[in-house]
């Protein structure tokens, strides 16, 4: 098969991807802000016209604001932006493209269509990849022949500032184009992670899931407040997953004895911890209503205005970790969790 | 009861808290170096003299390294510092003190005796907190009669850096004093949030406790390898709970339609993924070995190196999050989160 090997493809050695973005909705646009921003060259495709139209002018917006809040190069973006180009097909989005990004509806027989018409339009794709949170990759590409090439590349939202990627290879994929796409990722400013085992929800869902479901059960049993939940894991634990993960957070947790000391001294505290927690499945029709009671309540404030406050803290906290990065890789006291 | 107004005892009009700290642990130090830190008058104690001794070095160490993480003034800590006492008797150390903190270790037998004899040697003190993990504030203050003053007020570790600080009122507690405590531990640059009803674990300890419960199945039933949950739940969902806590972030991803548009769009793929969440309550000796082996293999580091660039991280973090918070309040824009 005629594979260029995976220097040259890379975009950091000075070439360019070409990325058809499949999808207009809002994980399509922050995918298709991000690669802008960096200045490829993006095919925006939706079977929806009206969609496309108002999705240009999102994705330039979004590109934009991030150079806004210090987090793109003002020449890299606009560069992007004049390769930025909506298209009138599938074929016309896919022809060029060397990376295919599936972001349409959930929809796993829409999505099996998808990927078996990449197979006649996407000749030139080293990567057709699909950003679905919940559809196994295995059913995804039930219908293609060239599955090696396939795998899903789940972002967070939003694509262009949560630096997590995670990437799911199938039972076909080929390992060396699970490398070459986490290559592309990083030089996006992502940060890819590898599920080697598919599983609902992937990493990031399920811990996400755990602590919401715990959260919820905090506020409707009268435990906190939603002002002083989301208080409390932002300024305790999130900001010490934020600074070292959970593990190596246990790891640093008992002195100079590691994980070890740690589940020596408060595993039995975990342990009645975890027998206490909720259990349910369900959130049921009163539980929502009060649920979504609560938040209101909590939040008054208009949306977007709130949704900029934590778009500002977001960067700011990226850009602080790279700094100390920076600082302490030029002191060469660089740590494996740094890898 | 003669008992001075609120206003009086808050250091940030001038008052300063002399503090007593009983238990002499790691957690009596981080509270012993975060109040030195900020010049206010400390005095330590331990049954044991020997742990004494080690830990006034120790707490002074660690309020001179805020100073060298930029998290604390040179002249306030200096001030701390040179009335920084180590006491001979409990009496000695609380005799004068407008605040007892209980840090010893976690037995309710202990504590109780210990809440005993604060009646009897702390006649001045305005709050009496203990520092507990995992057992009930009604517990520990059975034996006392003067109730009212007496709370938990729970910090994460390291005290001195990890804002977050529970306060757990028991049945008899003078919401008067709650807000007291608060008022000083914001003046410490702590942010305290109330559990209106005790239950195992507080809040952080619950969320925590999800998070680790599917962190570690993750790992042992081979989805991810040990670094990449870290960095998974680090650059993705804690990243975003740390810029807005979890219920605010679903409040804010679905568009202008808060949570209950995000309830709409995505609860059914929450609850899949609860139904499928890990549920064991006991990690067995077998799994203990396999999660220290792979926590092992993933970080070979130096522990205190690890620790330090988790310590260069958190605090740089707090310092851009402070950092957005006046740009913004200087713009006019706080938004509630901020409160």
């Amino acid at each position: 098969m005629d594979r260029p090997s995976l220097a040259v493809m890379r975009p950091s050695l000075g070439g360019q991807v070409i990325v058809a973005i499949v999808g207009a909705g809002d994980i399509g646009r922050g995918w298709a802000s991000l690669c802008i921003a960096q200045g490829w060259p993006v095919r925006l495709f939706d079977h929806e016209t009206k969609s496309l139209v108002e999705a240009h002018a999102n994705v330039i917006t979004r590109a934009r604001r991030l150079v806004a809040l210090g987090y793109a190069d003002a020449e890299a973006v606009e560069r992007g932006v004049a390769n930025f180009n909506v298209s009138r097909s599938l074929l016309q989005a896919c022809a060029e493209a060397h990376w295919i990004i599936e972001a349409i509806h959930e929809d796993v027989i829409a999505k099996q269509k998808m990927f078996e018409a990449f197979e006649s339009v996407g000749h030139r794709a080293r990567i057709v990849s699909s950003s679905t949170t919940a559809i196994p990759i295995k059913d995804i590409v039930a219908r293609c022949r060239r599955q090696d090439r396939c795998m899903i590349a789940h972002p967070l939202n939003p694509p262009e500032l949560i630096p997590l990627v995670e990437v799911v290879p199938g039972p076909h994929t080929d390992g060396a184009l699970v490398e070459l796409l986490k290559g592309w990722l990083r030089a996006l400013g992502r940060i890819p992670i590898t599920v080697k085992r598919a599983k609902q929800g992937n990493v990031a869902g399920r811990i996400a899931a755990a602590v919401w479901r715990e959260a919820i059960d905090l506020v409707l049993t009268g435990v906190v407040d939603v002002a002083d939940l989301d208080r409390a894991v932002a300024v305790g634990p999130a900001l010490g997953w934020a600074a070292a993960g959970p593990h190596l957070t246990y790891h640093l947790a008992a002195g100079g004895r590691g994980v070890e000391g740690f589940i020596q001294h408060l595993l039995s505290t975990f342990e009645s911890t975890w027998a206490d927690l909720a259990t349910w499945q369900r959130l049921d029709p009163e539980q929502q209503h009060r649920l979504v009671q609560a938040l209101s309540r909590a939040y008054q404030g208009d949306i977007d205005t709130m949704r900029d406050a934590r778009d500002a803290k977001l960067v700011a906290i990226l850009k602080a970790l790279e700094e100390v990065r920076r600082e302490r890789e030029s002191l060469g006291v660089a740590t494996e969790d740094e890898a």
